[in-house]
Order: C-alpha cells, then sequence, then structure tokens
C-alpha cells in the first residue's frame, strides 16, 4: 500500500490562513497589527530570495513587515544599535536576522541580543531553556512546523515511539523536547548510533535531518509509519543538463510504499518554516499585549 | 554472574576529595576560596538535616560557607533582596535556595532571580537552555553525579543505547541531554511508554528516574546493562518496627544477578549530589575569575 502524501504546501497555506483570520481580529478588536523585522546583512542572493518571501508572505497576511539591509561590512556594533531599537520598538513583535551573516559577525552574539520574547526564530539559549523546562518560550520554526504536519497526521501520540535521526540545536534536540511533550516515546538518533536501519525500524515516527540524500531506506521502515523528512539536499539533475533537483534524507519512491505517511522533498517541511515563522510572530505579539494566543499556531 | 556494586559513597569521596584539591590550588596559586551560599526559608526538619551536611562538606572541601537561614514568612521582596546581595556578592560563587520552600513564595522565581553564573543547582531556564545549547553552563547535580558514575564505569559511552526513565525537567530531560553528549543513541521513556519492559530491554544504559519501588523488574534488563538508580522512596521497614527503609527503581536483588553494573539505594547515586554541589561552586569560582575549570569535575 502506498503512503499518504503529506502536502505541506496545502497545509502551509491553511495556517497562513489561520495566521492572517487571527490577524484580522487583533486589528479589529484591539487595533493592533503585528509586525516582523527581519535584519539582513551583506548580499547573499539566496538569503535575499529568502528574505522576499518572508515580507511578501508576512504582508499578505495582514501583518506588518519591516526590512533592514545593511551592508557587508556592518559592524557588531551598528547591528547590535539597530537589533536594540527593535527590541525596544513596541510595533515589532518578532526579530530575525538572516543566517549566515558575513565572517566577522557571531550568529550566537546576534541571537543573544534579541530580546527573546521577539526571538520568533526561536534560536537563543533562553528559548530552548523554556522549551526544555516545559515553559511556554518561541519554538524554533522548523521543529514546530514538523510538529504541525504530525498533530494533523496523527492527532493522539501518546505512547508512539518517536525517532529523531540528526541531534542539532536547530533541529534534532528541540524536535526531541516536543515529541516528547505530546506523549511519545522519543529516541535521539545520530551519526554514532550503532544500528541505525534497526533503531528506525522500531519508529512510528520518523523524523530525519541530517542532510544525507536518501538515507533513509525503505526496509529502515516500519510499515504504516509516518516519516517527515527535514533533510535537503541539492544535486545536479539527472535528466536536465545545468539544473538541480532537491533530494531529502529518504529514500521517497522506496519508502513511500512502506510508510502510512511522509513528506516529499520539495513540498513537505520546507513550505511550513515561513508559515510558522509568522504564526510565532503573532504569538509574540498577543503575548506583548496580554492577549490570549492563536489556538493551533503554537507549540 | 553477579553485577558489579557501583559504590556511590566512595565515589563522592574521590570526588570531594578532586574539589579539595581544586581549592587548595586555588588558594595557593591565585589567594582564592570558592564560597557557596545556601539559603533556607522556614524550618522543614529534612531540609535542615540538608542544609547542616551541604555546609559540613563544604567546609571540609576549604571552601566558605555561607548559610542564611530565614523565618518561614519571610516575603518574596526580603528573599529576592538577599538573592540580590549574594549574586552581587564576589565572596559567593555559588548560591542554592533548599526546597522546598513554604507555599507563598514561588520556587520558579525564586531560582530566575539566582545569577545563573552562581546557579550550582543547575535549575534556572538559562542554564537548561545552555545545556540544551551545548553551550557551557552549570548543569544540575543529580544528572551530573549520574554522569560521573557513568564515565567511571563507563570511559567510552560512544553509540551505546541508553534509556533514561522519567522526563522531568529537573532530571530526565538533562541526564538525556548529557548522555547525548556523550555519543549514546538516547531514548527517553516514560508513564506513557507503551512496552516499558521491552523498551529497557534495549538499553546499555538504564537510568531509573520516577519514583515507583523496585518497578525495574530483572527480565527488563539486558544481560550486562549498567543500571543507574536515582529513584528513592522511603518504606516501612519489614523486619524493624517504626523504621523505615529507603527502596530505589529497581529491584536491586533481582536485577544485580542480571545487570553489568548497578547503584544502590541508598549509597548509590545519592551520595554524589552534595559532591557535584561542591564542584559546581568550583566551577563557577574558576569562570568568575576566568580560570582553567578543574578537570574531571563538570559535565
Amino acid at each position: 500500500m502506498s503512503a499518504r502524501i503529506i502536502d505541506g504546501k496545502a497545509f502551509a497555506a491553511t495556517i497562513r490562513e489561520k495566521v492572517a483570520q487571527h490577524v484580522a481580529r487583533l486589528s479589529d478588536a484591539h487595533g493592533i497589527t503585528p509586525g516582523l523585522a527581519v535584519v539582513l546583512v551583506g548580499e547573499d542572493p539566496a538569503s535575499e530570495v529568502y528574505v522576499a518571501s518572508k515580507h511578501k508572505q508576512t504582508v499578505e497576511a495582514g501583518m506588518r513587515s519591516f526590512e533592514h539591509k545593511l551592508p557587508a561590512d556592518t559592524s557588531e556594533a551598528d547591528l547590535f544599535a539597530l537589533i536594540d531599537r527593535l527590541n525596544a520598538d513596541p510595533e515589532v513583535h518578532g526579530i530575525l536576522c538572516q543566517f549566515p551573516v558575513p565572517d566577522h559577525l557571531d550568529e550566537r552574539a546576534i541571537v543573544a541580543r534579541i530580546d527573546p520574547a521577539k526571538d520568533v526564530d526561536g534560536l537563543s539559549v533562553t528559548n530552548a531553556g523554556l522549551l526544555a523546562a516545559g515553559e511556554k518560550g518561541l519554538v524554533s520554526c522548523t521543529p514546530l512546523g514538523c510538529l504541525m504536519l504530525l498533530r494533523d497526521e496523527l492527532p493522539d501520540m501518546t505512547g508512539l515511539e518517536a525517532v529523531v535521526i540528526g541531534r542539532s540545536n536547530l533541529f534534532g534536540k528541540p524536535m526531541a523536547q516536543l515529541l516528547l511533550r505530546e506523549n511519545c516515546t522519543v529516541t535521539i538518533a545520530h551519526s554514532r548510533t550503532r544500528d541505525l536501519p534497526g533503531t528506525v525500524r522500531r519508529a512510528d515516527i520518523v523524523v530525519a535531518a541530517v542532510g544525507r540524500a536518501e538515507m533513509v531506506k525503505a526496509d529502515w521502515v516500519k510499515p504504516g509509519a509516518t516519516v517527515i523528512d527535514v533533510g535537503i539536499t541539492r544535486i545536479p539533475h539527472p535528466d536536465k543538463p545545468g539544473k538541480t533537483k532537491l533530494l531529502g534524507d529518504v529514500d521517497f519512491e522506496a519508502v513511500r510504499e512502506v510508510a502510512g505517511a511522509i513528506t516529499p522533498v520539495p513540498g513537505g517541511v520546507g513550505p511550513m518554516t515561513i508559515a510558522c515563522l509568522l504564526a510565532n510572530t503573532v504569538t509574540a505579539c498577543c503575548r506583548a499585549h496580554g492577549l490570549a494566543e492563536p489556538e493551533g499556531l503554537t507549540a
């Protein structure tokens, strides 16, 4: 039996629609418009595309978008001065600095400078700590997106075996915390795991985030399992010279014959990330104003 | 074959000895004496015993011990004023408030008030976040003690399957983070885990922290596994009327016939906790002075 293909693009659209509805309610009832500030240092072309996409989706959701493009040689002091102004600006509810930044800037220090209550990328030590402590914070967008897809697929994850492949601070560790909150039995596997196929095979939920193209094979996957593929590897397109193709961490064509449900790459987890960024901005705005948080948009 | 019994009492003594040596070096080379401040609110008899024990071991290690006993009706404002003074005091490198505190005080708020660099109990959101982010912080004493026992038993844990039973913020979650750092494949199991015996059976390392007496049975344990028992349940003594007896989460007498190594209760993990508190205080002191951290006393 072939797996259900989880349509992340369509699901992300429903999240953006929920965000837009909540934004409209905030405006109507309280005269408040959530605002997202994006800081871009330098002229990385991929980052420019990504920032433009964030801007477009922010505006489409009815929110304010504040773009700050700084030259590549911006000093840390000038960048921090901007972040401090954004931290203090009551019209700005979310702040993110697009990474990578030029080498003379320290990404950790930048994240640490952003007010944790406005850290809508959920990257700060404080937000990692709030997640670990089971308290309210802002959850990093990609794991939050995976959680939303999983909740839609599996309304009750209690007691399910979840295996997260990859233990990065940005994804694997927060993803494991989120699955634990859903009452899964959670295993974190990684490059040093002795029997990765055997470990993955026991999972009802597999979340793969290692960045090795098509690593997860069909015989690694328990029949009926839900497979979330976070990996993205760009390869030369096999049929179209000069073009490239995106591959996930999962051998999609083979695994879809075994899994119960699976996210494709592209069109699975990817589109959820910006949608979750918008969701986090609305959440941060509601908290800043002491208002009820939007339902279905937070961890 | 019967398991090696891990003597936590003896091992804690070696940790305290290492602490004392490092304290002597700090004094000789730099004229610095690490200081630990313990705040006790109210007159809980068990807490008084525990605070006295901390005081004694702190002094025996050559460190300064500052005891602050406050009446049970101390206001939050007065308690916070004391914490603020201790935060600012350069002779105080570690601060802990003995829990439980009277009901009118909020334990989370107290922990949040302590400077994270002096939070030698490792309970703050900041220290949880630093652990999750793989950065340097202060690690909670009981998981740190378990880690030290495990490192002594298994110098290389790479690729071993570790199962932590219990997902508390105070123990299970930080313990899982520490085992992940040691390159274990880590599973967090808990009350909602469907097949707890089967989950535990696959572990090379079992760390049990649920507080259910003798829950982990012999047929749950893989032959040769290392078993760390963090649970403590006090029951009426079966043979001595009017006396009590401590039981761990592991059915010790049966499991010792299967495991490769096992901690007893009492005398296993318990004695490590205060030793790790002293170790954290020395670590905090070294960091406060920009000096090299003691080897073998940190995570």
